[in-house]
């Protein structure tokens, strides 16, 4: 539980980071047996690319390094509940865990919405972990946007 | 119609290359205005990327090219019903119509599983319009996997 809670302050802090440069604050780290293999904010401004969104980046340089196109048992830690797009990315890559800190309403796609992975078009599913440092990346989106306003 | 049908051969021709290349033969065009903005085939194993799919490509090469994250106006044509990550890629990319030609009951998240465009989490839906090139272009996937095996 403790490595948990390191891993999603890891993700906190990109998410922080991400923020700081005007991206939507949201993190991610992609962990395999303890050890971090890439962490990402979001950077679709930066990048302009609508699909750099944490997770999907976090997938990208993972894979990269690994020179892999699947992540079987490595574990994604990211601040809030994946969209669509990133739940099924996940779920390509053949991630073990998910772990998952704020709830996503409007957006989410694996508790809300598509829930894609009770989907029969769902061929991998990791297991799901959610509510780590829900609180504190709440509080980095709900800060984020009240500025923006 | 006939323009519909000429965007959805580059499409085709795409998957084809793809194939030939020994990736999952499908690819996807983006077009505005009557021009084509970005042309892609899948390239998960070349890139060593599990999101590297045809639309994927496709999106984020039009982005860069038009240095905006959004592809307002823009129209996609695919030779496979897109999957749940791209559905919902497309739709964040704001693109005003989805061609595809085969429909994918396996996978698809457009007409299948997620239908991620009837989901209240979804907020923008592009019109669909399925089955331009369908025959072509289920051919080549059968081909392929026949092949494979």
């Amino acid at each position: 539980m403790t490595l948990t809670i390191r891993f999603m302050d890891v993700a906190l802090e990109e998410a922080q980071l991400a923020g700081a440069r005007g991206e939507v604050p949201i993190g991610a780290v992609l962990v395999k047996n303890g050890v971090i293999l890439a962490r990402a904010g979001n950077e679709t401004r930066a990048l302009q690319d609508v699909t750099a969104h944490a997770e999907i980046l976090a997938i990208r340089r993972a894979c990269a390094i690994l020179e892999d196109e699947r992540l079987a048992g490595a574990d994604l830690y990211v601040t809030l509940e994946p969209c669509t797009m990133c739940a099924a990315a996940i779920s390509f890559a053949r991630i073990r865990r998910l772990y998952y800190g704020a709830p996503d309403e409007k957006g989410g796609g694996v508790d809300h919405g598509a829930r894609f992975y009770s989907q029969p078009t769902c061929h991998h599913a990791p297991d799901v972990y959610a509510g780590i440092g829900e609180t504190e990346a709440a509080a980095l989106l709900k800060d984020f946007f009240t500025a923006k306003r």
